[in-house]
């Protein structure tokens, strides 16, 4: 069957009228290649089906949720069990104690769990409850790290006051130079530091923290009394069966957790250690939903399958096994590849790409042979990707990489990422 | 069968050592009465049964979300039907399209829908939009309204900084004088004023805006540019089939909604009027779940009912048998009840009770005899509820009247409620 997108550009009509710029937030396709679908009408598995038909095997996983493979059937009846039962009541249901349960004897670190919906519910309470917790104010990033989308974390300030973003001071990732030089200039007023699992900016390549690095992070955190934060709403349960900084050693105080922690049903999470737990209880944090348990019932599903099943040795093979056919065939159409971060959730730039344009021609070409990947955000493999999959897109790929090579005397870049590179 | 708590006691000691003081947020049942359960096994319709197995008739309705009855069958066919299909994905469904135009057709001032999780994520969306419209800072809201627990709102300031609030200013509601000063106050700066569509803040009696309230909050915001935000989140669809403030023929430039919305399936939204689409299309906001199309088909069927059934007349029908009923019982029984706001939404306190002890022992009975009323918090009636319940919670309420009476002489106010009004 032909790629087409008649239904797509019909939907995106409509949405135009009843939707601010047609789509807001991470999903919007305006930064992606011309031709990406906006929206989907089916997925199962690894695969997803856009509103016109077309089928791709997907390597975003909903840019994160989809661990253990869309539409998950025990994952899914166990939610679906649950809200027939009870989903949101007026009190939570007894999973929210066995979820909390699960959880902390999971993750090393973890004495306590607290649910909420976004990611950024998370990272939010970790900042409030790191400044409780010390009664100081100053919370360090690194630069161009994504914490959420809350006033003090959003990535685009339009909005936004001074105010919001006060308090914040940032480092570079893996410097600890610069990390010290941050930590200085706050004096006596560091609340906490914030480190991402690993570097997984945008447009960039992806870095593994150096023990060296996270380490320091928890000398000055133990030094200070600031609390260390580990947002993991990305990377957890990515990397490992507990926080992703168990794999560098290092026991942060809060964690954030969320996207595949329940298979794609609404649920994030915080966790802390005891030392934090005061301070957590002093704080007023709650959301409407906050307590339901159909989500929840996902959630200790997940967690069962995460210590039951090697979808972790599984994801890290299969990404092992893109990674290594998509170098040989970058290297025989003469194109290198920077191919960064941990193998399950890779990143996958175009060498001598400043504006993009190789690695949006390459996907879009991928995209129309039923693979999609994305030119610029780091992307996931669930365990529902087999071999056979991989050599699917490797078929693609190839195809991709040779229609790139003959395309590129005329290609241009994408306006949008243009303008974004720009300096405008 | 007795009414027993062993294993609501038996999850609390669990909940004490993984759940920061044993649950958090509004639905700790920390200000609640002795004997209130915290955990709940299963809902249907306008019933509860706690985790002993305790039946309630419940008018709490999960704090607002349960508008149709627990479980509805066909709201529930629907996110299942969906979830089979595909939830969270790499892109929103055509789900988001059709609920942001059914949405839009329902609500006569708005134009566009964006949709979040919680109703914090849609008040503080308006916030921000207002800001990147007006290009202003100062926002009012009245003196004690809740709009969300976000470090700007929270009414727990634990954790937050003075930034968090610096351009938040106050009025007293449905006081023209106040507003006046209020905006007066700041000069040139104003972005927003955010209002409630009723007062129905927490210990106190609810009150209606008053048109010429709601008319002169309009006048400010022609007169000034700044944007005038109705928070729905928990009275959308419960006073009216639109805004809620269509009852005073004011029309807003954004109204926030959540709770009933999709019948306790977790969604909120933002709606818009056109002045604001390219504010809100400039400001960046996201959330890992907000484009899952499940609770967007409960949405859509929600709307549905709303528009097609006679829910509103009945819940206004049924507060007010209960309402009437009630106030019988307490002449009868020598009390006066302050029955205030919608007969849907009741708020019943009582007269000659500052520190709430009579409320706190008249809802502890009822409870007892399996009716879950809360002593301070304004109710929800759904459309599950019958002429035959309320009859049941009229005999439940009788004896609960006679047993305040009888205890009168011994009562205590509830420490934790005393120390809050004890001005510590």
């Amino acid at each position: 069957m032909a790629w087409k997108n008649t239904k797509d550009l019909e939907l995106r009509e409509r949405a135009q009228k009843v939707i601010p710029g047609g789509m807001y937030g991470h999903q919007s396709t305006v930064l992606l290649p011309d031709g990406y679908p906006q929206f989907f009408a089916r997925a199962e598995g690894t695969r997803l089906w856009d509103a016109d038909g077309n089928s791709y095997i997907d390597y975003m996983c909903a840019y994160g949720p989809n661990l253990f493979g869309y539409g998950h059937a025990e994952i899914d009846d166990a939610a679906i069990a649950q809200l027939r039962r009870g989903d949101a009541m007026t009190g939570p249901s007894p999973l929210i104690v066995e979820l909390a349960e699960a959880f902390v004897r999971m993750v090393t670190h973890a004495d306590w769990a607290i649910f909420c919906k976004n990611g950024t519910d998370a990272t939010t309470m970790a900042l409030t409850i790191a400044r409780a917790h010390t009664g100081k104010r100053k919370v360090l990033t690194a630069t161009g790290a994504y914490h959420g989308a809350a006033p003090w974390c959003t990535p685009r300030p339009a909005g936004t006051v001074a105010e919001d973003r006060a308090h914040l001071v940032h480092f570079t990732y893996n410097d600890i130079a610069s990390l010290e030089a941050a930590v200085k200039s706050v004096g006596e007023d560091l609340a906490a530091i914030f480190a991402a699992p690993f570097k997984h900016d945008a447009f960039q390549d992806q870095q593994l923290p150096t023990r060296e690095y996270a380490n320091r992070v928890r000398e000055i955190c133990d030094k200070t009394g600031a609390l260390l934060v580990v947002d993991d709403v990305r990377a957890g349960l990515r990397l490992a069966r507990d926080c992703s900084w168990s794999l560098v050693d290092v026991k942060p105080d809060l964690s954030t957790w969320g996207k595949a922690i329940a298979n794609g049903h609404p649920i994030s999470a915080l966790l802390g250690s005891e030392k934090a737990r005061a301070a957590a209880q002093a704080i007023y944090v709650t959301g409407s939903y906050w307590f339901a348990a159909a989500a929840m019932a996902a959630a200790v599903k997940t967690l069962e399958f995460v210590r039951e099943s090697d979808y972790l040795e599984h994801t890290e093979t299969m990404g092992r096994r893109l990674r290594e056919g998509l170098q040989q065939q970058a290297a025989a159409h003469g194109f290198t590849l920077r191919q960064t971060g941990p193998a399950q959730m890779p990143q996958i730039l175009f060498d001598d790409d400043p504006d993009f344009r190789k690695g949006f021609a390459w996907t879009q070409a991928a995209l129309k042979r039923g693979v999609y990947l994305h030119p610029w955000h780091n992307m996931f493999i669930c365990a529902a990707l087999t071999e056979g999959h991989v050599s699917e897109t490797l078929a693609a790929t190839d195809a991709a990489f040779e229609t790139v090579k003959k395309r590129l005397p005329t290609l241009k870049p994408h306006p949008v990422v243009a303008q974004l590179f720009s300096g405008h």
